[in-house]
């Protein structure tokens, strides 16, 4: 049955004679149940060393085509695991409601992708050449070097401990009264977002919102039935005449940017956030306040978020995320709001996925409270900043407009005179330059003329050169 | 207004001065709209140095307490921010059916607590004094090196590449063919069975599961509304005539944990695992396989999982997790499946929280590919061979029970001869010990009598008086 197989040079004799007997195992040439020769009598068959073939008949048992029975010897398995093949499920047909709108709203699988040497404004992720990769070697290193093994075994579903307390201090700094309020960890915003939805929403709730926003926030909305009532927005920040026709007592939540609004880059005013918060009370309307780049105010000085100008009320959820200025692959967000609400959002996070990695929250934490995140901070305003400028003041000059918003952050939004955005793209596209159509991010299907122009990780020159070249197809639409 | 602060030996000057003229603005002595003295004039005030008041006016500024116009000086804020105070919301009237079932079905927040010094036998997580940390720093050392900043910006839903790639050879290696056939990573298995519910069932669909079985899944089915069909069990695992009455072709999924299964501990023999799966094909009754603890077969040969038995067939998502054995505070699981499932999959997750932190799936990858963690479960499989054989023994020869269940693992499951497994816990936890009573794993509130001894974070020597201290409990319970 076995015979000396002819070893060829560069690859190892175990791994040789174990491809040679499982391929003999798969053809049936060794039925299931034969027994194999002792490893001593395989070794003396195949001239190689006992050990070698220890080493295969472990790695055949490893691999289920053979086991050993103690003091029997080595049989080959009565599997034969590649048989069946006659069932063929349709999985589409068993894919219920939630998953089918998940697949149809999923924008990264409908729109265009990003090739190499391309010149795309697609993104507001961090640039990530600005990350201090030593700063979090020596996080992850002081962090394993106190706490050992402890932070890689189970955690609590609340969060790490030390990381909680840090951000509670983090939102006192911002002005919030910490009072009857807790955190909550999660796995970035958007899980912030949708662990508030499953827990407070049903469908056919309304929820307001700003008109665009967040597209993420969008789909989580659409993805819970909600109905979404769109404020609109103009170069001032919300509109406050539509706010007041749209509100009443009726409304479930409103879901608020107030900072570097995702996708209008807008921020806004106190006065804005005290009216907005005002008339929101009037009709006992909760808020879920997305943090959202906060970080980055880097004009003038910081406005307080509406978490603050609640003061001691219970009315505001706030969601932080530091991902879109800090290592966003790691996906920490947290939930800060009343402590009732936290305690039952505990229990949702606990069971979606038990907890938040605790590794990743205790680097975390090391990196913040060792003062290395506020040096960062201060360090990528300015370098972001001069990108903002930049694509701004060319924004307007080379882009046929009839608006250019943007206080800041990592992105700005454009409204084109006359101008589909999507035709726009296309043009672009063959130039190498892509940026974001802005009607993902309307709740009423508008937007057709705008687009979004995320600068946070493209050169000054992709800035300029892309710019020109978005400016350049614009003009030629206009003039065709 | 101002004057020479006495400032207190052992604090800082700068931390002293900032809660000085904190207080005078919360107190109102400082009203919104004023203007505070320059830096240098505040300096000869205070008799510090300009540097001092200089930070202290930017910790004031941070805090929202003054901002600065340019050019024009500091002033404090027009916000009262806490001001607000009438507007009390009662969220518990808001929280949905959703969040009010996951906080009823939260165990966690419902049973007794552990304490120093008690020995607890309710764990089945690792024990984290196995883990070696050395290789993990490695691990993460070598991955920042190859990949530096990269891994901390955004991933892909679908997972790192590298690891996909790795447990895509590792199910092969378990004899499972990967033809059509994809992987998602996941944050661990919670999420993994929390993505497949979603997508695949709506409420009142019938799912069919062990009974008893892992109280997490439990737990979710419930809260998808689904009506969980139970299948007894009995030392020789599934009953298969209660498996015949109760399939039928109008069964959504099938839940099914082959290999130390929760709680029992048993490990299901080939020849049921492929009778079981003929009879679920015969109705067409897809399952959905916890891979859970495979790693640690140790007793005896390997057992090909229902993913390899269904050879080329599309019918088993296998969830994958590595949790019970090796760092689960990181949360990473799989599921691979079909790979137009996976597609669906992968939209939902990105849907729920964009993925699962790629620092984690980088460092995972690294330490498994680097050999560490087969290293690691042929250190480990001795060590929990160990407690088993003596926490079954004992429990056997020490509690008065009907039978002792399990075939090794981290976990083995009593059920007593005629004691109430809540009695004896109550009448334990007054002599420092606790176990899980079984009774939360079951799907129809049974299994009074039942109770899980997870063995695996307690020494040989906490082992041994444990158990004698619950056998000598329930005598008494029995005496009485």
């Amino acid at each position: 049955m076995f015979h000396n197989i002819k070893l060829e040079q560069g690859e190892t004799a175990y791994g040789q004679i174990y491809s040679y007997i499982k391929e003999m195992i798969e053809n049936g040439m060794l039925p299931g149940g034969s027994k194999l020769p002792s490893t001593r009598e395989m070794a003396t068959i195949m001239k190689v060393s006992r050990n070698t073939i220890i080493k295969v008949y472990e790695m055949l048992e490893d691999s289920f085509l053979v086991y050993t029975e103690k003091g029997k010897g080595t049989f080959v398995s009565k599997v034969d695991i590649n048989k069946n093949k006659e069932w063929h499920i349709n999985w589409s047909e068993k894919i219920n409601e939630f998953g089918k709108k998940a697949e149809a709203l999923d924008i990264m699988k409908h729109e265009q992708l990003y090739k190499r040497g391309m010149i795309s404004f697609r993104s507001i992720a961090p640039d990530e050449s600005l990350f201090d990769v030593e700063e979090l070697k020596r996080a992850f290193l002081n962090r394993v070097a106190l706490e050992g093994e402890k932070i890689l075994n189970y955690g609590y579903a609340r969060g790490y401990k030390y990381l909680i307390e840090y951000l509670m201090k983090y939102m006192e700094e911002k002005g919030v009264n910490t009072k009857n309020k807790e955190i909550l960890i999660t796995n970035g915003f958007t899980e912030g977002f949708d662990i508030v939805l499953s827990s407070l929403t049903s469908k056919g709730d309304k929820i307001l919102c700003e008109n665009p926003t967040h597209n993420t926030a969008i789909k989580l909305m659409r993805l819970y039935g909600l109905d979404i009532i769109g404020l609109d927005i103009n170069e001032n920040g919300i509109d406050l005449d539509s706010l007041d026709k749209k509100l009443n007592d009726d409304i479930k939540l409103a879901y608020i940017i107030p900072s570097y609004h995702n996708p209008t880059g807008m921020v806004m005013p106190f006065e804005g956030r005290e009216k907005l918060y005002n008339k929101l009370k009037e009709h006992k309307v909760p808020i879920v306040e997305d943090g959202f780049n906060e970080e980055l105010q880097y004009l003038g000085t910081h406005i307080a978020p509406l978490a603050a100008i609640s003061g001691e009320e219970n009315s505001v959820i706030y969601i932080g995320s530091l991902s879109k200025i800090l290592f966003p692959g790691m996906r920490i967000g947290w939930i800060f709001a009343d402590k009732e609400l936290i305690d039952i959002f505990e229990s949702v996070k606990r069971s979606k996925n038990i907890h938040t990695s605790f590794l990743d929250q205790a680097i975390l934490y090391e990196y913040m409270n060792s003062g290395s995140f506020e040096k960062y901070v201060k360090k990528v305003r300015n370098i972001y900043k001069e990108k903002y400028e930049l694509a701004k003041s060319l924004s307007e000059a080379y882009i046929p407009n009839e608006y250019v918003l943007g206080n800041g952050g990592l992105h700005i939004f454009v409204k084109l005179k006359d101008v589909d955005a999507r035709v726009l793209l296309d043009r672009c596209l063959k130039r190498g330059v892509i940026f974001t159509p802005g009607d993902i991010f309307y709740t009423d299907g508008g937007g057709k003329n705008t687009l979004r122009i995320g600068f946070s990780r493209n050169s000054l020159e992709e800035i300029k050169e892309g710019i020109k070249i978005i400016g350049e197809e614009a003009y030629l639409i206009r003039g065709r």
